[in-house]
C-alpha cells in the first residue's frame, strides 16, 4: 500500500477521457489549437480575472520558468527551507534564471512568515555588490502538508511587493489547498497579491499537465521565449491542453482534492498524539519510532522518511485515487503499532 | 487540408490503448515505474546493443539535453545550417550547456558532408582563446527530407571520433529515415558511429514521448542530473515510457513511417519537376511560384513556405494519419495548378 | 623581432607615470575614488556627448559585457565571421549572455556589409522558435587591419536600428581607426550610431585598462551588477582610471596610434605586390610561400600565420614601442626575401 | 582617516618597481611571458610543493573561477554564511559555474564548523532530485578578522574529502592569517588538506594582482578555458606576474600583513570591552552605540557598520600603509568617547 507520494497516482478518467476526445485529425501545433487557445479563457473564468496561461511538462519547471521571468541573473529569490525549489528540484532555479541565488528562510509547518521575511530583506540589501531581492516564492500547500491562511499570503505579499520583489506561488497541490480553505481560488492567488501561480494537475488526476498562470499580465514579457529554449514548449499541445480545460471545467480539480484530503484527516485523526503537523492538504507526517516504522513497513505500507535522519518523522501522501481499504488498513496499523507515546 | 507539419497529428490507437494499459493504480514515480525500468532493455532489443534510454518532454529537449551532456560549456558543436537545433529551437542548446558555440556547416539537402566537416575543423583549431570542438549532430531524416545514406554517416563519424568529437543524431523522423533505408535501427546508429540519439517518437504516431538513447554508455555521466534540474524528469513517467514501449515493441514506428513516407512519394511524384530535394521521407519540398502557393491555398490546401523569403520554396509534410483524400486531392490541385516550367 | 601582436607592446612612460601619480594614501575603493569618479566626464568631452564609461580587466569582458547588456539570454548577435568575439573569446559572449547565439556574418576584408546584414535579418525572422535578433557587432579597426568608413557604419547602424538591434562596437583598436580616419572620435562612434563601445587602451600603451562606453544611457540598466557578478569590478579602481584619464586626455591615445599605423604602412608599402587587405591600421596581412616564411623566421621575425592553414597569409603587428630599426630590418627582409610573384 | 577597507590601500613601492622593471620591450603575451612562465616555480618555491598558479583581476574571479572548476552546475558548495562569496560577490559563484547552489553554514566567527558541516552534509544528501555536494570554501582570514586555526581547516577538510568534496580557501587575506600563525603558508593550505585557493595580493600592497593556486593538480582540467571564456586572462601578463613574484619573493606578503596585524591589534586593546571577535588579523569589529559611533564620524574616522542593522557593530580595517598617525588617533578617540559600558 503506496503512500509514497501523490506522483504515484493514476489518472482520472475525465483526464483520460479529454485526451481521447481530442485525438483527432490533424491539429494546429505548438499551441495554435483550439484546446490550447482557449486555455487563457477558461483559467480567466476559473479566477475570475484576465489571465496568461502556458502548458509545460512539469511542475520543476513550471516554478523554474516563472521565477525565471520574474527574477534577473543575478536576483535573489526568497523561499522556505523545506520548499520544492529548495530541496527537490536539483538546482533548476539557477538554471533558468542563469544563476539567481535563493535565499531560503526558516518557518514552523514549512510556512514563510512575515517576520522572517522581514528580517532577510533587511539583512539582504541591495548593493552593486550583492544578489538584488528580486522574488518571494510560497507552496500553497506547503511540503509539510500545512496550508497558508488567506490574510497570511496577503501580508506577506504586501511586505514582498513594498519591496520590488514579484510573488510566485508553487501550486503543485493547491487544488488541495483551496479544498481545504473552502475559497474561492481568486482568494489565494491574485486577490491575495499572488503575480504568477504555478498550477499543478499532474498530482490531482491529470495524466501529464502543468501550467503557469501569470496574474500579473506584464510579468509575461519573455516567458514564451524562456519556455521555448528550455524544451517545454510541447508540440502536440492539445493534449496537456484537453486535460487541464477538463480538470478544471469539470470540477475534477475539486473532487479529486476533497476526497484526498477527507482520507488524509483520517489518517491523521489516528495518529492524533503523533502529529507534526496539522493535517491540511493530503500529507500526514507523524513522528514514529523506528521499530514503528519498521512494523509499518513489514505491514506492507510504504511511506517516506522525512527531515533529518534524526528527526524521526514519516510522511504519508494520500492520492487522489488511494483506495479506502488502504487508509482504513493504515488507520487500523496505526492504532495497534502505535504507542501511545509522546515522541516529540 | 494540414500539410503544414507531422506535429499536427494525432495519436495512434496503440499509443492511446497503451496509456489506457497502464492507468490503474499506484506506481513509482520518476521513473522507478516497472515500464520505466524496462525501456533500457526494450530499446536494447531493438538497437541491437547495450544502452541507457531517457525520456524527456519534448524533441528540443533531448537534443540540448543529448549535446549538453557531450559539450562542455566552452564546446563547439558542428551542425548543419538547416538543422533543428539551429533554426528552430530559440538557443536551447546554448541554455542546455551553458553557452556552447555552434557552428553552422553547409551542405546540399541539408545535409553535412565529410569535407565540409573536415574545412570547420581546420579553420577551427583548439586553443585557449577559441571554443574547443566537442561534437557534431546529425540530422536523421534531414531538415529537407533526405536521408543520410549509412556510408555517409560512418564516414562522419569516423572523422568526428578521430578529431574527438561525441556524435549525436537528431532523430526527431528516426523511424522515417530507417523505412526509407530499410535496414536495421542499429546500422544507422551504432553500427555507424553515433554515440547518442535523440528518438523522436511524438510525431511519428505517439501522444508526447521522446526519448534520449546513449549507445556510448560512458557520456552518460552527468545526465540525469542535467535532466533533473532542466524540468524534463516526468513525475508521473509510466505514461511516457508506455507509449514508448508500445511505439517500438509493435511495430507502430515502422508502420506509420512507411505510410507517411509512401504517401510523400505520391506527392513527389505529382510534382516531379518542381521538387526542390529528392523525397526520402515524409517531406516534400518543391520550388513554386507565388501565384501558384496562392491557388493551392485557395484550394483549401495548408503549407509552410520555406528557406529565405524569394527562394520560393513550399514544405508538405505528411502526417502518419493523414487522409487518403487529402494526398489524392493535394496530387489532383498540383497536377492542375502547378505549370510545367522549370522554376529552379 | 616581435610582430605577433600589439599585446607584446609594453606601457607608455604616460602611462606609469600616472599610476604613480594617484599611488599615495588611501582611496575609496570599487570606483568611489576621484579619478574613477572623473571618467563619465572626461569620455564625454573626448567623445563630445554625454556618456557612461566603466572600466573592466580584459578586451573579452569589455566586448561580452557589453552584448550581454543589450542581449537577452535568447536573442542573436550579428558579427563578422572573423571578428575577435567569433574566432578568439571562447565563448565569452555566449557566457556573459547567458546563452546567446553568434550569427556570422561574411564580408571581405573582415568588414560587415549592408547587403550581408540584411541577408542575415531575412533569413532570421524572430518567432517563438527562434533566437531573437538583438545586436550587430563591429570591430573597429576589423581583425584584418582595414577600417570601416563612417558612412559604411551609418548605413549599418541605420539598418540595424530599424529591426531593433543594438550595435556594438569593438574598439581593441579604437585609437588605430579614428587616426587613419583622421576624424572626431564621435564621428565613428554615436554621431554614426554606435550605442555602445569596447574602448580598448591596453595594445595602445596602457599596462592594462579597457573600458565600456555607454552612448545610449537607456542601455546601461543593469550592466553594474552584471559587471561585479563576473568579477570585473576592479577593487582599486584608480589604477585602471588614471590610466584611461591619461591616455585619453594627455593625447596618448593618438600619438601611439598615428605612430604604429605610420610604420605599419611603410611595411605595407615593402609588400605591395603581396598584401592581402590594404594597411589601413597597425597591421599588416601579406600572401607569403611557405619557403618565404621561414626564411623571415630564420632572419629573426616574429609573426603568426592567418586565416586557413593552406591560405598562406602571415600577419604582422606593429606596437606602438615597435623599434624603428625593426621596421626597416623588415622591410629589408621583405624586399630581399619576397620574390615579386603574384600569389593571388 | 580611511578604515574602511584594505582595498582603500596603495600599492607598495616593490611592487610598482617590479612593474617598471619588467616595462621594457616587447614581450610575449597572454601568460608566455618570462614572468608568468615563472609563476609556477614560484609558487611551488613559496608552497614548498609542486602548484598550478593562474593569475586573474580580481578576487571575485578567483573565488569564483576556483568554485566552478570544481564543481559542476548542478553541484553545491558549502559556505560560511558571512563568507564573500555569499555576501558580496552578487552571484559570481551561481554565474561562473552555471548555476550551482550555495549552502550557507551557521558559526560563530564566521567561521566553520566540523559539526556545521556534518549536519549540512547530513541534511543535503546527493539524490537525484538534489544539488550534489561538490565543494567547501573557507575564508582565511575570515570575515570577521579571525583566522582558522591549522587543526580546524585539516578536520573541516578530512570532513569534506571523506564526502568527496573539493575544498577551497579564500585567500583575500591570506597573508594576514599566516602572519598570525606564524606557520609556513603550506601548512594552512595543502598540508591541511586544500585543494585550491584564491591567493589574493591586492589589498596587502599590490597594485592589482589575484592568484589561483592549485594543490590537487588534477583540478586543474578545463580550468584555462574557463578563465578564458570570463574575460579573465590578461594579454599584458607580465605585469601581474611581475608583481606576484615581487610579493612573495621579497618578503613584502609577510612585511606588509604584520604591520597591519599589528596596527589592528593596538586598536583591539584600545576597544578591549567592546570586541565583537578577537582581533586575529587586520580587522576590529567591536559593538558601538549610535552615539559613539555618530562621535567617532564626527572627528573624521570612516568605518563601515556591520551586520544587520540594529546589531550596532563597526568594522575598522587597517590597511598595510595606514599611518601610525591614524591609528594612534583612533586609539585615542576610542578610549575618549567610548564608555565603559558592556554592549554585548
Amino acid at each position: 500500500m503506496r503512500f509514497l507520494s501523490d506522483n504515484t497516482a493514476s489518472a482520472s478518467t475525465e483526464i483520460v477521457d479529454a485526451i481521447i476526445a481530442v485525438n483527432r485529425g490533424l491539429e494546429p501545433a505548438y499551441g495554435d489549437d483550439p484546446w490550447s487557445k482557449r486555455l487563457d479563457q477558461a483559467f480567466a473564468a476559473y479566477f475570475a480575472t484576465e489571465v496568461r496561461v502556458f502548458t509545460v511538462a512539469t511542475g520543476t519547471a513550471a516554478n523554474s520558468l516563472a521565477l525565471a521571468t520574474v527574477t534577473p541573473p543575478y536576483g535573489a529569490i526568497f523561499a522556505h527551507a523545506e520548499a520544492h525549489v529548495v530541496r527537490d528540484e536539483c538546482s533548476a532555479p539557477e538554471f533558468f534564471s542563469g544563476g539567481a541565488r535563493i535565499i531560503v528562510l526558516p518557518g514552523a509547518q514549512a510556512k514563510v512568515t512575515v517576520d522572517a521575511l522581514a528580517r532577510a530583506l533587511e539583512s539582504n540589501p541591495a548593493t552593486v555588490h550583492t544578489v538584488q531581492p528580486a522574488a518571494l516564492t510560497l507552496t500553497q500547500a506547503t511540503e509539510c502538508g500545512t496550508v497558508y491562511r488567506i490574510h497570511e499570503i496577503a501580508a506577506l505579499a504586501h511586505l514582498a511587493h513594498q519591496h520590488g520583489l514579484a510573488v510566485h506561488m508553487d501550486g503543485a497541490r493547491f487544488a488541495n489547498a483551496v479544498a481545504t480553505l473552502g475559497c474561492h481560488p481568486a482568494d489565494t492567488t491574485w486577490r491575495a497579491g499572488i503575480d504568477v501561480l504555478s498550477f499543478g494537475a499532474t498530482k490531482n488526476g491529470a495524466l501529464g499537465a502543468e501550467a503557469i498562470v501569470f496574474f500579473d499580465l506584464q510579468r509575461v514579457a519573455d516567458f514564451e521565449l524562456r519556455r521555448k529554449r528550455s524544451g517545454q514548449l510541447l508540440s502536440k499541445s492539445r493534449y496537456a491542453a484537453a486535460q487541464l480545460l477538463a480538470y478544471i471545467e469539470s470540477g475534477l480539480w475539486r473532487r479529486n482534492a476533497e476526497r484526498a484530503n477527507a482520507l488524509a484527516l483520517r489518517i491523521g485523526a489516528a495518529a492524533a498524539d503523533r502529529l507534526q503537523n496539522p493535517v491540511e492538504a493530503n500529507e500526514v507526517f507523524m513522528r514514529l519510532a523506528d521499530e514503528e516504522k519498521s512494523a509499518l513497513r513489514a505491514a506492507g505500507f510504504e511511506f517516506y522518511d522525512w527531515g533529518a535522519e534524526r528527526s524521526g518523522q514519516a510522511r504519508f501522501v494520500v492520492s487522489w485515487d488511494q483506495p479506502d481499504e488502504d487508509v482504513s488498513a493504515l488507520c487500523a496499523a496505526l492504532s495497534r503499532i502505535v504507542k501511545a507515546v509522546n515522541l516529540r
